[in-house]
Formats: C-alpha cells, structure tokens, sequence
C-alpha cells in the first residue's frame, strides 16, 4: 500500500486568483499527488492548501508550491488580517498511512535545508520537527510578523533560523514540520441548555484537566448545545473515549448524545479504531482489512 | 478507486500440489488480480482459492482458473469426504467495494455463458444469481453429486443447466452465482459455562428465531463460552447489531462480553459502519474518509 502524507501548507495570499491557482497548480504537478482542498480567505488575505502525497514525492511539490509563492507574493506589499511572517508562511507535514512522526520530521527539515539553500529562504522548525523548546509553537516562532523578523534576524541571535541565510528577501521566512492529524469533531447533545454543553466542554478538554489532545468549547448550534472538539492526537486520545466521555458528563445532567459530526476530513484509522474498541475486537491486525491484502507489496 | 470483487472457487482437488499451484497460477496470471489465500484439505480432496479483482477483469482470472481445473481433474476418478459436482464445483462472486450485488450477477451469469460455451460444462447459477428458486441453495443443485447428476441430466427436465450441454464431460458441472460477504466473528463471554453461549446464541440466530443473517453456535473454547457467528449479510445484519444483541442476551445470566475475534477477514465497510454507529455520527459520507479522497477519480 503507498504511504500516505498530509501536508496543509498555508500562503499568504487570499485575494489574487491568479497568484493561488498558480500555487496550487505548481504543486499538483507531481505524479501521484493530490490537492484536496484549497480555502482561501480575502480579509485574512491567507489560502490553506490541503494535499496529501507518498513520502517519496510529497516534499517535491510542496517546494515547487513555495518556490512558486515566493515569486509571486511580497511581504513588503502584502496586508492581511491573520499574522504571518512569509510568503509561505507555514508548512506542516500530517502521517496518515505507512509513514511515522519521524518520517515526517525528516520530511520536514530535509525540505527546509532545500528551501533554505535553493531559494534562500530562512525557515524556521517547529511543533514535532522544532530544534528548540522555544520554536515548538508557531505563536513563539511569529512573534512580530514579518516586520518584526526583519528587524531583528539579523542581529538577534535567537532568531537565527534553522536552514538559510538569517536575513529576509520580501518572501519572508517559512515555518516547517510535522504535527499530529487533527480531527475536528462536534458531539450535539439532546438539549437545549448551552450551559450543560459548556459544563461538558470544560470537563473534557486537557487545558481545564480534561483529556490531554482534547480542546473543547460548549456552544448553542441551531437551538441544540454542542461541544465542538479539535482531536490533535487521535492516536494517543482516540475518537471513541473523547465521545464516550461526553457522553457520560452529559449524563450527569440527564442529558444525552443526540448525534455527532465531523468537520473536514478523518482517517480511516480513527475509525478502525472505534470499530475495534467498542466491539472489543482483541488481536485485530490491519491485514484481517480485505482491502488492505488487496494493496500488499503495492 | 478500483471496483473491488472478491471469489471463493472451489475445486475439488486437495492432494495434488501440482494440479493445485496449476489452477492458482492460471487465475494469478490475470493482472490486476490478487490470490489472497489457497486452502488445501487431503481428506475433502478440495482446494478453496480465495482471489479479488476488478470487476472488469476477475471473470477473466476464474475463466484461466475453472479451464485448467478441467484438464487436470476427473471426476470419474476423483473421491474425497466433501460432495462435489464438478473439477470447478461452485464459483461464488461477492461484492466488496464500488460494486453491487447485480453487478456480480451480471458477472456470474457473464462467465456461466463462456464456460458453457467455451468449454463445454454445464453451468447451474445459484444464490443471488439463481434463475429458479429451487436453485438457489447449492446443496439443491448439488443433489447425487457428479456420479447422480451424470446419470440424469440428459433426460430429467429439472436438471437442464443455465448454461452449457445437458451431458457431463469428466469436468463434471459448476455451479456460479453471487452472495454477500460472509463474517466469520467469535465473540467470548466472561463465564466457563457453555450453557449460557449456547442460550446466547439460539437467541441471535435466524433459524430460531433472532437476526435475519445471522448462524450462531454456543461453544466452550479454551475453557471460555464463545459465542461463534457467521454473519451472511453485514449490510443488513451489521457486526455491531449482532454483537450488541449477543451482550444484551449475555446480560441476562449476569455474564459480560470479554472479548472478540474475527475468523478469516473483513471488508473496510464493515468495521466503518460499526464505528458510525457508536459514534452516532450522522451524516457521515465516504468521502470525509480521507483516504477514500486520495483515490477519487482512479
């Protein structure tokens, strides 16, 4: 079965059709890559191009996407209201079949030291790939925006970038690594009360002392209380025990699930994974999957 | 993404590795085709391939497959435990992925033609592809076997095949149809008494009374009540109604549910919908499965 890479680099460009096309065009060039989506917004004035790809040539279109980007996008000139601090402002590199954390580490630095060389680029790692505690966020890593960059890479020490020259063309820099799959996941309850989903969304987020890869908001959607929750680790806080665990805060209230939703994409995995746990399926192996046999050696 | 068949044909030879690896090269040699599994019994003198394809070319495969069987094997000469009516006996096309249960039957009548044509056998279609409701079930077409088939087809209007000659050549006849992916799934329970799998199980099956598409037998296995299904039909009788039913019956003797298996494999769906369920996530679509986007359009 080929391995699959999820990349969702962001650019900074919301507003010129020509400028996106021309990006997304120059990244789905390569064989057997594919861009799924591409958002763009004009007042952030920002696109979210999501593709996915083998590990062996994922890395090769995303270059050619900041290549592109960097001829096309001046940071001197560009306005928007979501900070950045390049053209290509971040690039993280998501496993989703075949490939580990590590595999896209490696993604993720071997393509920086290439944008850093080939088009002189600083590029910064961060969140799984990130050299240093301080670059783990991408908050810490834009701190000032591109202005502030500039002011200061070339004389502050601690913004010597991991890859390129510590200065900065109007392409800016970019920010590189790998990260976690992340789920988006909303859970409606049978009630009204936004309260209760509140109450629920409080108890089960990691930043309140709930699960560790869970966020959570309670919020009222079309009269009904949701807890909205991004999963950012589905491997370590599956699917199946952030919802169980609604529904038993829920319960506290005499409330109950009422139905869930997911918002952008899931990997079959997270599902298998559900699958497995509620019907106790001890000893499942991925080849017990007849579409899985089907793909073996491929 | 490719379409997705899977074929179970038997042969009714079992001691000779030759004849056998013959038969399994012949079907491998299609491309595109995959043999997943080749299950050899001395004793039934009967070999089980499991193969799957694309539509468009796994008639093809089996066509290689059932042709070389018919060279190499005589029923004249053939003895073994298990009844057979044919070098090729019964040729089951199942439905996996971006096909349906009348596309087989188009495939298992397609094929009944050529190797009736072709080759000069007698084909009988059966389960979803029967063309009468008495040759629906195998064993009722199997009836006598090779030897009590060749002392009445020529003259007994029932016995006329869907395809083929009325007469028998040393190949005998096969029987071809479709049928839905059949489940083989244990489910143990947290008690040493058998009595209670076996209440379990006469509760869950259809022939006394349960679910529509479900067998089921109580056993002790390894000094623990199992519960052993076979579920003929996941889409109408899914894994997780079977297994949820098997928990509730269980409950009622104060026994819980301990654990699960599956026996052989199972398709992808099968374990989707289940994680639906649970999840209570309406609304869900393939195509949220990102995976299933990577192969759009292939």
């Amino acid at each position: 079965m080929p391995s699959i890479v999820e990349c969702v680099p962001n650019f900074s460009e919301g507003r010129r059709r020509e400028v996106i096309d021309a990006i997304a065009n120059a990244i789905a060039s390569i064989e057997g890559v594919r861009v799924l989506d591409v958002e763009s917004d004009a007042d952030h004035n920002r696109s979210v191009i999501t593709l996915v790809g083998p590990r062996e040539t994922i890395a090769e279109a995303v270059f050619r996407g900041i290549a592109e980007a960097a001829e096309r996008i001046n940071l001197d000139e560009q306005r928007g209201e979501h900070p950045r601090i390049g053209a290509t402002d971040v690039v993280p590199f998501v496993p989703v079949r075949g490939v580990t954390m590590e595999d896209c580490v490696a993604l993720a630095r071997s393509l920086g030291e290439r944008v850093g060389r080939e088009l002189g680029i600083p590029v910064y790692l961060y969140e799984a790939a990130a050299t240093r505690p301080d670059r783990v966020n991408l908050a810490d890593i834009r701190r000032g925006e591109y202005e502030g960059l500039k002011a200061e890479i070339e004389t502050n020490p601690d913004r010597v970038p991991d890859f390129g020259p510590a200065r900065l063309t109007p392409a800016g820099a970019t920010v590189i690594g790998a990260r976690p799959f992340l789920i988006a996941y909303n859970v409606y309850l049978t009630t009204d009360k936004v309260e209760v989903a509140k109450a629920v969304a409080k108890a089960v987020r990691h930043s309140s002392g709930g699960l560790r890869y869970v966020k959570a908001l309670g919020l009222l959607v079309g009269g009904q209380a949701q807890v909205s929750m991004n999963l950012t680790d589905f491997h370590k806080t599956p699917v199946h025990r952030a919802v169980e665990m609604v529904r038993q805060e829920a319960a506290r209230y005499g409330v109950a699930v009422a139905r869930s939703e997911l918002v952008g994409m899931i990997p079959q995995q997270a599902l298998v994974d559900a699958a497995i746990w509620y019907l106790q399926l001890d000893g499942f192996k991925p080849e017990l999957v007849l579409e899985n046999r089907l793909y073996e050696g491929v």
